[in-house]
């Protein structure tokens, strides 16, 4: 269960509206590592939990958090809007400089929302489902998480170049020292669980049921000309696992062979005038 | 630009064919973490490289590989619908037990695509652009990668308790093997870009601007009732960094203000009785 | 069975072209709340009717007349785009006058549609089938329609001060009119409804079912701090059922505990290192 | 800003798992109005408001409270699943009872999410953005919320049905009662507003603008043949406006010419045949 | 402008509902094929057509007509639907008889229609605006429409299979009857647009500016291993245009070199350590 | 399997960067028919291929090219993109000559790729699989691919014109000529197969099962007044198939009743209040 309270967790007061740069923010909003995505994702994988109850409360800390920052960035793009007005096109077509900016508005935070925050990213395409990750197993998620604050605080420093505007830098700052910290956590959190169970995921596996591939977990394939790759700590030494040496394929055979697949029944029209396959 | 050989990287031959176990390996090719997201991330983090030849030549290789990938699970899915056909979904009128097998068939690996594979998961959602990750930031992206092929590697362990199928669970064991090399590869590579760069993505956002947050870098807020997130790494001790102690904060405050937006234009049409915001 | 006619219902007659608008009037066609909504929602609402032939016969009225609809909106942007071509964009390289426009321009509507009407809105995302409510229930039907109208008219109200074109704001002031007479058709018919049902949808769950939850149904939680909610009609005097009072909770109790769920079979390869769940 | 405290709202604890029912619960976390909508949507209004200091309290109790269904609707899913697993699949090929199950079960709830809940609905499709709505105009997005709550009580009272267990159905009914109190919740806060500035969204359109198009806001037009809605208070009477009275008309006749564009420039390559339109 | 008689082009009329049968026929009304597709990519087309009457007057003839589809199927799935409760899923728990149709049946025809049909395909994916086409090209979209009358006749003629109920055939007849005459219809519009104007389109891009790369326009290159596809019409004799031959490549060579990008400004944060891109 | 080198098919080399231009290039390289598009829809078609292994050989060269095509237009985005920064939106705010050009920046090019080519068409929609098609019938697919490169010929053509630069439009030409190519080679793929099998598909669907609509197959249906569609091939003479002669049906009459379903059960709560439909 949850509870509000009406101040941010950390200031929002821009300097001046800026509706283009209003358009650009709503990436780290609703776009694929947007501050919905870290929110929803880190709730998912609290409120899916089954058992580990230490990091069960860290994932709601979290996510619990992130609400918040939801919040904080609504709020951001409400006033970098501040003062636009759909007039602003009409004129567009008779100054120039009112048209320059025209372009680079989101429509719809005029048509839509009545100058408030969307659920999409900057490019207008909404929040979905499938941005997120709830798996089930830990090491994998908290890779996940890994991710996402790197992605997100990749996006917010190059936000911070969009605007002089001190008052939306202090907001990226605060969002920028928290993206910081998440990733501190999640890598303190990644050591642990590769300590407990092995840098493998899943760790579960039946390591038996491998063994006839155990060779090929070891090997870069040089798919692509040129042995550049070849120069990386991924091509020689052992593997993590301690348990295999890292192998250099310069050229890569098949080992399997053309596929096979039976001609198939007439009720699917496949209308073949070469029935050869099955021969 | 690229050349294709007939032979498949690995062997697939099914035992059986089992249209409900189609449906659900459509997940590893067509899913958020299928073969065709890592396929298309490789490639296009590959394309987009500016610079760094070595990863763009170990990108350029595994992106290549996966294509083959693609096309050895189109295969495996193929086969395994072998034999099936609509006359199926009219017996199942009749006959509980084809009945009890048509509910767990896609409709479109028979409408749609007359038993060949899908570009999409397991539900049937088509694939799309925003699964997969090409930033710019190296380490970024090499932690994207880590991840894909950690979720990879758990959903393919657990289709493998899908089926007793010899020939199915033989595919699965390779993919399983490039699954794990590919997470020491990945993981081999972001230990020596965080060796260069630093483990906080990305490195070159300028320290000095973001010195007046520096403090909220390190702290660990309890959001969430319950302590028990404060037994872990993360909230104790010395950050990666080595700059910052981490601090568990256990009644975390507010320390924005409730935020004010602007009354707006009347074009906007709010149709606001109380305007009192602005006063 | 349906049959078109050449001449549209209203007339549509632009004074001037101005792409940018065409990129902003394709909210009102293919955004959530454009005419394809409406048009598609009313059409399936009343080919999915079962019985109640005067609502059914109501629902074909409108849904054929807004496929007409869609047809003035595509004439309206076909009009707005006359005499747009691609070399506009090649002369933005030169001339920042033409630069400004080009950025508000939808690039598909040059590429894609040839100065033709696109499927999308304002940001080009495509319309889908998710935008449109059919369920059933015909109250529940109606409210979704009286609210589709509202956005519909409230959206079409901006629009019509981002032009001063008195040909395209002809247009949207018959667009306005019939949204009016629609939000008053649909009102209409809500009234009569709740007349014969009552006010709750659906109106047949069976109350004594519900009974030992009854008390829940008047209560507003306050969630979040601030007593402002407690100053309104939702939280004070009888509901609109006659049965219950309202009732203001300023600190809401948790009912429930915290869940617990079994602890997964290895199988689905969790790696838990804490079991303690089942416990 | 917001809390978290472990304990949900109201008990949830099934009495047997049920792997099916997790999938169709789905529909009510994920779904064009599941959970997710509805939170998602309060908060954004919330968020989004502009003034109107009671409303905006109210949609963030509410808001709040929504945030706690989705973690309920959770729980719920995820215990459904309890004991679950992949070899189910396995033993589908052998026996028909099993398979009849997995028919009905979505497989990424085994494969995916590892037994937990989804973002997604009944059919396995992702939650997005364009399910919610927070348009600025109070009136337009109460009708929403009223209308949310109304499918919201509809489905769930439909999902009762759908399974005897007297665990899960406990937790529907508080759904039920919740749903119920929302629908009286905004309906009186609809009243007020209507009350304040009229029937009709957007009360500020300046009503000496659509004077020429007044008559056309009162008409029901014929377009489906048979006049069966000529029956109802829509057809007669006057309007809820006072100002108007309703009219039908048996015989629409267009108002506009069929429509005119011109010929596009040949960097468009329509490679017209017949240029004759512009003549 | 369009209208709307009550009475259905052809019959529809089941011997008996058959729900798992109702969740495959969503897939030619909202699948990518379906009558949705068709219906909105001819009344688009002939909404956005620039002269060629005879054309836009045809487009309107079947685009209406498919208007009238759209209702047909409607109709066939309610009518499959018919009897079906939320019921049988809760008897599913107790019967595998009950649950092997569940398991093929869409919950969402219960929970979210109540019965009817949904705008979304056999998997539940909503129909989008991305399924249709229109392109401003007549010839360019007359190879469309042939196409997708062409994949419609297919998918229904599968369909046919699905079922022995005679009143499902003989609608499913009548569609294939009006696929067949689609067929031959685009395919008579295609001959003489042809005729007009040549076989490649957009026929009005400049031969000149081509010329440089004219050899390019003859060549089939051999990019997979195997020479098989040298035994066809497009690898000898000379091209449809009558102006090149075709030629085979077995061998072919790239033109082109690596690519070269610039390295970043500091402020997109590449974190590269490795600039020699541009040196 | 696959291979990769280092060289592109053809030279990338533009003359000046152009991020506006970039943003519009993204439609040929995720849009509906992008590269993207051609390269997925050919793999698949080659994969799924049983028997016919001509064509296979066809595809799988066709598709291997392509994917060479996306790294060509990957290439020719990124280099468009040479130079540009975050920094530029900063500046837009104080020059309208910069605003201008960043109002047709796609924004995600700076925040989400750093200068690289997305997944998405021109409005930043990302590439979904619901745009390819692989049918299982080859005159089907054939027509599909036949189409793809049509509307693939003609938006490059279209984009050709946006640009003065003499190295992109080199591109350009290349990717003309072979789009050329690619429909002079499905049409020859479309005569071979259409004198194989007949013009209709599927071919093998039981013709005498059609027989009692067999003169539905032949008429043009009137459904939009005005004859003019009535001076077409389609009109008159004898249809493709030799078979039947086509017929204009000026006035069509429906030949079906007014449907008929059957009244809900209560559980799925349609509250009706007119329950006449199965009296």
């Amino acid at each position: 269960m949850f509870r509000h309270q009406k101040e941010l967790q950390y200031e929002v007061k821009v300097d001046r509206p800026d509706p283009m740069l209003a358009r650009n923010v709503q990436e780290v909003l609703g776009g694929q590592f947007g501050e919905m995505t870290v929110m929803m994702q880190y709730l998912f994988q609290g409120f899916n939990c089954r058992g580990e109850e230490k990091y069960k409360d860290l994932l709601m800390d979290i996510g619990t958090e992130e609400v918040g920052h939801v919040e904080m960035v609504c709020a951001l793009i409400s006033q970098l809007l501040d003062g636009a007005s759909p007039e602003d096109q009409a004129k567009a077509a008779e100054d120039p400089n009112v048209a320059a900016i025209m372009g680079g508005v989101n429509p719809q935070q005029l048509i839509v929302s009545g100058l408030g925050a969307l659920p999409t990213n900057s490019n207008g395409v909404p929040w979905n489902g499938s941005y997120m990750v709830s798996s089930g197993n830990l090491l994998a998620d908290m890779r996940s998480n890994l991710h996402a604050e790197t992605q997100g605080r990749l996006q917010v420093s190059r936000l911070y170049h969009m605007t002089k505007d001190e008052g939306v830098r202090a907001t990226f700052r605060k969002m920028l020292a928290r993206d910081r910290y998440h990733q501190y956590q999640w890598m303190a959190a990644i050591a642990e669980l590769e300590e407990k169970n092995g840098v493998v995921v899943p760790a579960s596996f039946p390591p038996q049921a491998e063994m006839e591939s155990q060779s090929e977990a070891y090997k870069l394939f040089n798919f692509s000309e040129g042995e550049q790759s070849k120069e990386g700590p991924w091509a020689r030494g052992t593997a993590q696992d301690g348990t295999g040496d890292f192998e250099y394929v310069s050229t890569p055979k098949p080992k399997g062979k053309a596929p096979k697949m039976a001609v198939p029944a007439v009720e699917l029209h496949h209308d073949l005038t070469d029935k050869s396959t099955d021969k």
